[in-house]
């Protein structure tokens, strides 16, 4: 039997002591019961709040509620940012008040924030500059445990959040933003996976400043070599794509890049 | 307690979201008893169906009958290639039909393969570019809690299996070939460490169309440096190495090159 | 319930078959319980005893008594080196008799080392260049299931330890030397962060044969992009580090390098 389950995702370095460190506590055989870890990635680009918030969003589902997510990004580690713990649609999320948890508890729902001032919710010692140890791990820790989500400290009424190009569907136009890109170079973008049905097969992409004819296909296999493409990414997000290249690379766009895509209506 | 032990092979990246998201699918807490996940490393060659073959044969001896292993190397996923249970010798492996199963499962007996076609082995939704998350994951998390093997779906007679040189013993000369090479150009064979033992201490090596003239030893050390040596490996097999060097590249040789030892038989 | 935590310390690469391998034998599901396992890192520099060994004194704080910590780092492989146990402080620790494992060990109270020689610690086939599966992950597994430490061998009345300049106090100097380095470039030294207390807010640094003024500070954000500084670490011990820049390289230390804090008493 275990106490809950933590997933974790951050820009530590998977091979990296401080994983390491991060685990360790999560793991801590007392007090209470351990619980299960769950590590998403510890490979974020280093400080990229944006492609966390991506990732995180994307993973969600796949957790029941109830499932604590130990998220830390933190370029601001050790300056005035907050530590905060959300709510939304029944699951948790702990860390730093910088976006990085907004999107997904937004996309689950309606977010209570909580800013992690209980003293019993971090380790006797804090390191200026290792939250991710000392206080946002010994926290997700304990909600995972049923430390009540109220007692974590006093509401955030402004919990800082992601500026977005919210996903638009118009007659012959649809908007939104690139919000990941993955080591292929691939662009996940906002726009729900859906709205491809409704597309012919042939649309206009446009990426910050780059404009391209790009095709409407279900998997790589259907283009060839080089083409740009539009298709329906494994997190069910509409994904810019080249076949056995670099979409990132050949428009010059990633995460925060404005999206538009334009076709006969 | 826990539901049984799923191992892992990929090479999704020991740190991208995809291992993470297959890690999640099989850690989920429900429905059922959660799995014990033992990853073996998600650091294959990309694509490279042999290295990830060589690798699951090699350690699936650590682990006892019952376990389930997960495998995904599917340069083919998104195509009409199919997805595939096989039990052997009391374990079970999970995967595509591409070869990568089978030089474990032949290793341990007689295997029997089966399509992966029951409705609830899969995710509710089925994204045509992450069989590994949405078909395998969920099979083998399946599997490990004791969905019955022969309800996975129909029997497949003609299971893809990698081609490969069997090993042989004549009389001053053994023949086989590469199995695997790893990060430090370490040739692995399919050639039984026993046969080590009938060999005379200088053979001559020929992979591929490279010929040298190798010393037999029991441990690097014995070895100068620099000197082309044939030993037992860590997974019990014959190995071709270069002490502090890099015999692969040495040799030109990689998985799948065919090799022969001659000696004063 | 589970039988037992073990944390593990290689230099193996986090996506290695070799961390599944030694994973694998630690997860196995018999005999006994399973055991906990947390991974602190795979990716200790290559052969670098003295990495290993800083990183596992400053992390073992972080797991309660009766821990079990494999250890492997081992250079020596395949020679004579001997395997050891040690207990420390209701501490635990696995692996090569190279100092690894001392400095932690050291650190905790007074160490017993005992040689690994019982025949049932070990895989009934041990690689002469794979002790870390074959040895130590067996030894720390019936450890953690409560194997009892006085049966592992024989003691080992000079077991090695890594040199080390202890660290000292003196009016308007402080001395010791660099334990540790970290991606970023940072020095970690074995001073204890108390000491930084006493600092005047700029000091002279030398290390090696370098020698820089340095400014005491309580974070990075308090340093220009390009200084010199001089904090507590994550781990509590006195860094020397620059923001934004990489100290290791700047100053031409790693671990090992003698350090020396001059300054107005």
């Amino acid at each position: 039997m275990v106490g809950g389950t933590v997933t974790v995702l951050t820009d530590f370095g998977t091979g990296s002591r401080y994983a390491g460190e991060v685990r360790a506590v999560l793991c801590a055989p007392s007090p209470g019961l351990p619980v299960r870890v769950v590590e998403l990635t510890h490979d974020v680009r280093r400080h990229d709040v944006r492609q966390g918030a991506a990732i995180l969003r994307s993973v969600v589902g796949l957790f029941p509620p109830g499932t604590v997510h130990l998220a830390v990004v933190d370029p601001g580690v050790g300056t005035a940012r907050r530590g905060v713990a959300v709510r939304s649609g029944g699951h948790l999320f702990v860390g730093p008040d910088n976006g990085l948890l907004l999107t997904a508890a937004l996309a689950l729902g309606d977010p209570e924030v909580r800013e992690i001032t209980h003293p019993d919710l971090r380790r006797p010692r804090v390191a200026a500059t290792f939250w991710g140890r000392d206080v946002f791990a010994p926290c997700a820790r304990w909600l995972a445990l049923g430390f009540p989500f109220d007692w974590v400290g006093p509401p955030v009424p402004d919990p800082v959040a992601l500026a977005e190009q919210p996903p638009r569907r118009e007659p012959g136009r649809l908007s939104g933003e690139v919000v990941g890109r993955d080591p292929f170079g691939n662009l996940a973008t906002n726009l729900p996976g859906d709205w491809l049905e409704g597309l012919p097969e042939v649309v206009v992409v446009r990426v910050g400043t780059r404009e391209e004819v790009a095709r409407r296909v279900r998997t790589y296999g259907e283009a060839s070599v080089g083409d740009l493409v539009v298709l329906v990414g494994s997190d069910g997000l509409l994904e810019v794509a080249v076949r056995e290249g670099d979409a990132a690379e050949r428009l010059q766009a990633g995460p925060g890049s404005p999206l538009v895509l334009s076709f006969a209506p």
